[in-house]
């Protein structure tokens, strides 16, 4: 390793893991998990932060000198030039305006920091040694509880003019449609997501209709249909569980022939939880539909649409490759 | 001018325009506009291109050897890397895979030639000349007959993977919605564009609502509901050309929100017959829905959206500039 080390730091609402990175292979050298507990609050959760930092710099036998910054990626829009985190609306209201980096720092005296959203990081992690490694123009999305995304342009994180690009859960793909956590309405995240997913369960169980989703809830002893739940149900050929999911499938492939329509990108990366359960089962009928609303149908194929590889860790792996970049 | 001139061409259905520029200034030497008369053929009409191209260099005062190279910005998809059309709908069937770069370039002896399409080519004039200057990432939309785009990111004509970026008239924004000219379904072209304005007045007509349209229609003996009558039925107060436009203005501004949520531009220009006839009037309503649908509604303002500056010029004045950029 001719560079010094980084640490990325995925926070997630249940869950933040830091992980130390040897920046030219990606390779984790140390990594320690720890539960978020939101309720702490922002300046307690940083602490945290800073717990696990320290913990898997000792896990991969390096000193702090050793180690050139920590790059954080946050579950929420943030601003990477004050270093001030705008929401968190999974964290709570203690983390709006939060200087983050700020704190951070102080608590780990002398190593710098740099922060930017979870699904920006994402994308940076898919590109640098996931999924898009090597392509020059990429847009990842992550189908999940929401739809984010991240767009690479040049090789480079392509952060728009207010840090608030690849927003691509609200783009509206069917005006006046159904409504969106955010109180949009007919946006993708509405429509294409593990929420939306869920909603249409749960309409069709409302409506008396027969699926085995409410057995596997039971069973597993959970109130929310997870991707782990869609997945099992949807093994088990339950047809309610297969409706929504090509729903989902469908309005997914609408979205990435919006984003293709205006980007042209060499490939669209597909992580988060609900693409990492289904697998690559998941693609073929989101590529039909998206390249059927492709303007340029002629060599639609060499707009790749394939799935995320670093899963879990591309958070991480992203927000150390951003410190490398920022800091380096 | 400390460079050589360079001669843009804005080949259109109607009427084709060659213009001598000082890449330098913007400025228009010389300029000479023909009727494009498509019923040539592909051949026939390059042989118009040329003429118009060395009228134009004479009306400059300039000799062949002068310029540098001429660009060209054609009504449908090319390949500029090959200089060949891919297909030109209103220009008929003897462009698709037409080899305009090479035959206009064997009439022209020794003057480089280089080709792109029609709103690209726009999108580089106002971003180099007209209301994007200075910015670094750009978004122009054209609403007419149809709609199209051309992004500019860091500076620069951002052409995509397959030379198909920008392509937002079909971008599905209403999933299942009015039928595009394009065959699809929802596409902003078939809810923003003077076609659907025009589709709005006659489906009210038909259904047997007043308006003056039909009589300015008679007055100007014309087919087809323009811009200028769009225009004049607007100014006259006609409630049904009110609400055509004012649909439109929403769907652009839906069109609009979904672009900003991904890409979130500095600026986003619109221009072409629509907004060049309906004035700055047209804007306020445009930018009101757009914002509405931000999922960052933080400084919406500083995402500018403003009516294009360059008019009819936009088109050989950035082909001007793309042959400066590529021939160079």
């Amino acid at each position: 390793m001719a560079n010094k080390a980084v640490v990325g730091v995925d926070l997630g609402g249940t869950s933040l893991a830091a992980a130390v990175v040897d920046p030219e292979s990606g390779e984790i050298l140390g990594e320690t998990r720890l539960k978020t507990q939101p309720e702490l609050g922002a300046l307690g959760v940083t602490e945290r932060i800073h717990r696990a930092i320290v913990q898997s710099i000792k896990k991969a036998g390096l000193k702090k000198k050793q180690v050139l910054g920590v790059g954080v990626g946050v579950p929420g829009p943030v601003n990477p030039h004050t270093g001030t985190v705008v929401n968190c609306a999974n964290l709570g209201p203690t983390w709006d305006g939060f200087p983050l980096q700020q704190e951070l720092a102080s608590l780990l005296e002398k190593l710098p920091v740099t922060i930017d959203n979870d699904v920006n990081v994402g994308a940076v992690g898919e590109h640098t040694f996931g999924a898009g490694q090597g392509s020059s123009d990429m847009l990842a999305i992550f189908v999940g509880t929401g739809i984010g995304g991240g767009v690479i342009i040049g090789g480079k994180l392509y952060p728009g003019l207010r840090n608030s690009s690849g927003e691509v859960g609200h783009m509206v793909i069917a005006e006046g449609g159904a409504v969106c956590g955010c109180g949009g309405h007919g946006h993708a995240e509405a429509l294409a997501s593990r929420t939306a997913i869920e909603r249409y369960i749960r309409e069709s169980l409302a409506a008396g209709r027969e699926s085995i989703v409410p057995a596997l809830l039971e069973k597993a002893g959970r109130d929310s249909i997870t991707s782990g739940i869609i997945g099992e149900a949807w093994d088990a050929g339950d047809q309610v569980t297969r409706e929504a999911v090509q729903r989902a499938q469908y309005y997914l492939g609408i979205l990435i022939s919006a984003c293709v329509n205006l980007l042209d990108p060499e490939i669209v990366v597909l992580g988060g939880g609900v693409l990492e359960r289904m697998g690559e089962e998941y693609l073929p009928p989101v590529r039909e539909a998206a390249q059927q609303h492709y303007i340029n149908k002629s060599e639609a194929d060499r707009v790749r649409i394939v799935r995320a590889t670093l899963g879990d860790y591309s958070g991480a792996i992203g927000a150390a490759i951003l410190a490398q970049q920022r800091l380096g």
